[in-house]
């Protein structure tokens, strides 16, 4: 079992309708090793700027997060402003300041190098392949991305799909990608274009997962409170990403297991700002939200006499 | 087994994204009994107009649901008017014209009054009342209202909640009956009002039942092309009785998987105008998809050493 992702890591601003926070903790590296961390060996390949306050990430190392590969060179850290209005499916950005993050080039350890399952943070599809240049054999590459490389870097993009198992995006990325409205037919358009599976994140209305032979779909776990949905997708990949490195399979069954723990994990994430829910949760919690979840959705077949 | 069905037989005149339709068969009554006779023995309780085209109801009868208590008396049929944006889930009406139906009153022949299983559609709660009096011990009883009731007419509401075992409505009718934003915490303050179990149709959202002791959450099944949602939520209840009448049961995985036929009957109702779907539809084809709906959202508790 290991689980390497390369992302960013950085210092968000944000404003919901339920309040608002400077310059906390965020990042998809972050968000996505604080929840596969909850189930597995986690190491993280990303740049912080000095004036990333140290102390931060204190609780992903104690959790066993390896953090070597992170980092830290004169500048500031990435930055991020967004602001959600009650429609909490769409965050508006107000500020992009990549900073220590524009010349950044990933790196792999000798570690890293050996990791049996990858995720590829949203960054430029170039960088995601000098990823994949360096990983030495890799059992399973998921990669997320976003409408800025979709239409900047699409040849980019359209090369690192092939070596793509699981393409993990959410349901406008994917009919932006495909030039498609439907959402299903999108995902088999994705896999056209190379990806093996495909999984739309689709916020409140639960997630999607498109396999050669199958389709799932989960709902979204309901919460009473969504405070802020920041992160919820790089959550959602890290307890889908922690699962399998955790159950060692990418089998069909593992594959919905996992598309659920990720709707678990993001349910958690969504109910506080920055990572505040994330740092104290434990697997006992997730695995009660997971097996509530199991119980909420669960139903049997129709006896055969109905037909 | 039998079920009866109270409420509105119209002719709809109704406008979407994907066409119109003019003066075509609808009506509360219609919708359910077309979903419940797939499953089984529905008598329907109604009026019409002597403007009614006779052979409207023909399918209905052919899959034996019985319209003896389907009055035709002089006037007009009850018409409905509406159109949906591309955001589907809401209707705007243009215009609704009560016609025969403003002087209805529902009188229950010696068969109906012996009807183990009674749906209340969306009328006047005094007419529901009325009908639960001449009923003769109903083993369950379903009803369904609307804004205009829940403001209109409270305090018959209120006196006929307690009567009713599954209060059926959309998620923004529950909230402003219980003057509660959240889904869940207003549906716990229906059954304060006296409902045993809650259902809440969430349109694309799916549907939330909320019984004494658990609730259950099914999602939409996921159609490519909804072409007129309208009778979505009468289809659905004509699934979800139909089907506890036919299993003759009310246990908690009967309700789920009534819940989900309603769902899946449902889905086929929004796929073309008016009743159109649901008019060649058999059992076979709904089963078929209630199995696909089942495989599409399944999924394995997590292992022991998970935790």
């Amino acid at each position: 079992m290991s689980l390497l992702v390369v992302g960013s890591v950085a210092l968000d601003s944000v404003e919901t309708p339920f309040g608002k926070r400077d310059s906390v903790l965020g990042g998809s590296a972050t968000y996505f090793s604080a929840a596969a961390s909850l189930l597995t060996k986690v190491s993280v390949v990303g740049v912080v700027g000095d004036d990333f306050p140290s102390g931060d990430l204190d609780f992903l190392q104690k959790r066993g997060v390896d953090l070597e590969g992170l980092e830290k060179v004169p500048g500031r850290t990435f930055r991020w402003k967004g602001k959600y209005g009650f429609d909490l499916n769409a965050a508006q950005t107000l500020d992009t300041q990549l900073n220590v993050f524009e010349h950044f080039s990933p790196r792999l350890g000798p570690k890293a190098r050996k990791a049996e399952r990858i995720f590829l943070g949203n960054i430029d599809p170039e960088l995601q392949l000098r990823v994949l240049e360096q990983a030495e054999n890799p059992r399973l590459v998921c990669a997320d991305t976003m409408n800025f490389w979709i239409s900047g870097k699409r040849a980019s993009l359209l090369k690192l799909l092939p070596r793509v198992d699981v393409l993990m995006v959410n349901d406008g990325e994917v009919r932006q990608l495909a030039g498609e409205a439907n959402v299903i037919k999108a995902a088999h358009a994705a896999q056209r274009l190379g990806a093996k599976i495909v999984v739309v994140k689709r916020g409140e209305y639960g997630a999607l997962l498109v396999d050669q032979e199958q389709s799932f779909y989960s709902p979204a776990f309901p919460i009473a409170d969504v405070i802020d949905p920041t992160g919820a997708g790089d959550s959602f990949a890290g307890g889908f990403l922690g699962l399998l490195d955790r159950l060692d399979s990418k089998d069909p069954a593992a594959l919905r297991q996992a598309t659920v723990m990720g709707s678990t994990i993001a349910s958690f994430t969504v109910e506080q700002f920055s990572l505040d829910r994330l740092r104290g949760l434990d697997l006992a919690q997730v695995r009660r939200r997971f097996d509530a979840f199991r119980a909420l959705v669960h139903f049997e077949e129709l006896p055969e006499h109905v037909a």
